[in-house]
């Protein structure tokens, strides 16, 4: 039996998913069975670093989305139309899908998914988070016999080579962006990176597939890196953290239905699994009763991993199709389904409990620090550390580090510290301590 | 649709199985199509940490694998007998059977899994390896569309936990184990870990699925830590590295049909993925065309994450019953077999690649670095580093890296340098270092 295969899009991506599914020796022996049948592409002219037969090219992609022969549609066009119009088209016309497309996903997969349960066909998008590193099967699989507790994931590779750069060479988030820039780290663009737009796409994914069910990409409370700066990132190295961005998907402990989701540069203790996930690289931790703590590491982007993960998508369907009995009645394969019924609400940030990380400056006078005590104590905060970093013009720098508290309270305490212009002069910056 | 499952043992492992089965609310939903139908234990009086029915528990263990209600018989009793003969009934009988046994699989995989091929059921194992890590399946589904190059694991959790003991307090093997056992971290009898027959059990079964080839198990080249000294763990971090117990299995570039495979203490650079895995904890890292490095990482051991490695092989069998045609003819899903047709021929030792780590005691007294250097010299073994670290009683400790050198040309001049007594005192360590 013989999977023909439709490839929308021949960029970086679709070019290494070609080749991985041109040159099936010493890889899994499924890959024999399938075929690229046709490859959408913008123009015919282009120069291509993978061998295709020229019948094998089009720039219609309407015609590979409803072509009879085709079994499998892969989209990594990416961007949200026509991806997702054409996506929504080969499900129609009975095409399983493979998409690379989180922008899509964590907006329109339910839609997607309720049109890939009435078609009963699959859509599998391993590649959307993570690049190569196997993430959504193993949540899905070999993980999904877990009570899913906590996905933690470092799943931006752009935001973590420039944090990692930060950290070693001490320098300000500019100036490293625009160098990210030219050596092709960084997009012209970077907003969808370094504002954690990309992350909270994923942990959107990842968070419906952990806890099974609907999630709203919308509700993801989303901050990016801009204003980390080169003190915050030496301070916590010298309280034993490095600053990474974090996409966490909690499950509340006293609710079945609620969880936490969130994007935000993270104070993680050196000694953390994740603490030690530099460069490009991603990592997902998913924490659940009863397997403890697992962490996926990996490539997070880049032509081979990505291709990667798109074929063993492919990979699973051929799989499931291969077995499918010729009769009237399909039954769909339980592990590759993933239509929920049912949203998750996502708690408001104001009820997270968190620990914070504070820098500010305060005037050098008696009884500042009282004062500031006293304004804590009051909104139910307590203090893990305290740092008086140095003196410049009259004001000393302090560097905070709490114990857990309602995200809420502490917000109020900021709101009176930025008010008590008698003792502090600024607040420097705010970050969240895992933990 | 509701499978039924017979459990073999209702130990440590075993009960965390039950564990699992019998409180499905919140983990996957197919979990609620899996029903524990019988347990066999060795003495029925005995008090037992889950509530199962009485009438499920028998010490009949035969009766278990041929029970014809039963449709997955999961063996966790452990030990090559009675328990590879259960597993063999069990397939003869038609059931799909799940182990946590690298012993048994290890040694009798061959014989297992054409058994298996022959009564149309599933054999799988992902707990035998990584504890509750996926590690198999994605082996053998999502990275199984690379072609595999090397998978280096960290996979025996005692000798891991001696390993980083000795890292952080400076001890010596001896004391250390002594308190492993203490703590339950090492058995009385510790064999079969720390001489890392247990990590050639496993890397065993890694290469057989990440080559697609049958292993003899006796082909593993096994070293295990009783060697290892404090000092050699001091002066390795000194030069920037950290002693890890690897077990690695490398398809050789040259070659489609020969691997090598081998367990053995090794340095590892400390900027490593797998440097940093510590404690108990295990790792995989797999790297392969075109995906690069993928670590795998989490609890090796324990009843909850090894108990959820079982769960999760018994609901991938379950998923693809459920999606199983009545038909008379049934096509096997072809991710889940793991019957290989070929033996893989293991490269001797002598003919690998390595680099290494000496310690020696050499006279103090003048030429003596220059006649090493000549023997080293006629053996095309060149150094990465030396370092003199003492002098005592007119000997001089040498520690010596070199560059990649064959393992048949370091043990000759290693032979010469024993001979060479007017230069040299004593040979006091040899491991080998991570290329």
């Amino acid at each position: 039996m013989v999977f023909k295969v439709g490839l929308l899009g021949l960029g970086t991506v679709g070019t290494g998913t070609a080749k991985i599914l041109l040159d099936a020796a010493r890889r899994h022996p499924l890959l024999e069975t399938l075929e690229i049948h046709k490859v959408g592409v913008r123009s015919l002219d282009k120069p291509r670093a993978v061998d295709l037969p020229e019948a094998c090219l089009t720039t219609d992609l309407e015609a590979i989305v409803t072509d009879p022969d085709i079994d499998i549609v892969v989209e990594v066009i990416g961007g949200l139309e026509p991806a997702r119009s054409l996506i929504l088209e080969a499900i129609e016309d009975g095409k399983h899908v493979v998409t690379a497309n989180k922008a899509v996903i964590s907006r329109y997969g339910n839609e997607i998914a309720e049109a890939a349960k009435k078609a009963g066909v699959y859509v599998l998008y391993e590649a959307a988070v993570g690049g190569g590193i196997p993430v959504i099967q193993p949540l899905q699989q070999a993980l999904g016999v877990n009570r899913i507790e906590t996905v933690t994931g470092i799943i931006n590779g752009t935001t973590n080579y420039i944090l990692t750069r930060m950290e070693s060479e001490g320098g300000d988030f500019a100036p490293i962006l625009d160098d990210a820039q030219k050596l092709g780290y960084a997009e012209a663009d970077p907003t969808a990176d370094v504002d954690g737009l990309d992350a909270a796409d994923k942990i959107a994914i990842l968070a419906s597939i952990a806890f099974g069910g609907k999630i709203r990409r919308e509700d993801v409370f989303t901050e990016g890196i801009r204003n980390v700066s080169a003190s915050d990132v030496n301070y916590a190295k010298t309280l034993g953290f490095v600053i990474k961005l974090l996409a966490i998907a909690k499950r509340n402990d006293d609710s079945d239905t609620t969880i936490q989701l969130r994007v935000h540069p993270t104070l993680v203790p050196l000694n953390h699994p994740l603490a030690s996930v530099n460069d490009v690289n991603n990592a997902v931790l998913v924490e659940g009763d009863p397997i403890g703590r697992v962490m996926l590491y990996g490539p997070g982007a880049g032509e081979g991993p990505t291709a990667s993960a798109i074929v063993s998508d492919v990979m699973a369907i051929a799989a499931t199709l291969h077995m499918e009995s010729p009769a009237e009645e399909k039954l769909p394969n339980p592990l590759l389904s993933n239509a929920y019924s049912d949203y998750k609400t996502i708690s408001p940030m104001e009820d997270l409990e968190s620990r914070f990380y504070l820098r500010l400056m305060v005037k050098d006078k008696p009884g500042v620090i009282g004062h500031l005590g006293d304004i804590f104590g009051q909104h139910g905060l307590s203090l893990e550390s305290l740092v008086q970093i140095g003196l410049q013009d009259n004001l000393a720098e302090l560097v905070i580090v709490t114990h857990e508290v309602k995200e809420g309270d502490f917000q109020k305490a900021l709101e009176i510290l930025k008010a008590s212009s008698a003792d502090v002069d600024s607040i420097a910056s705010v970050l969240r301590v895992l933990g």
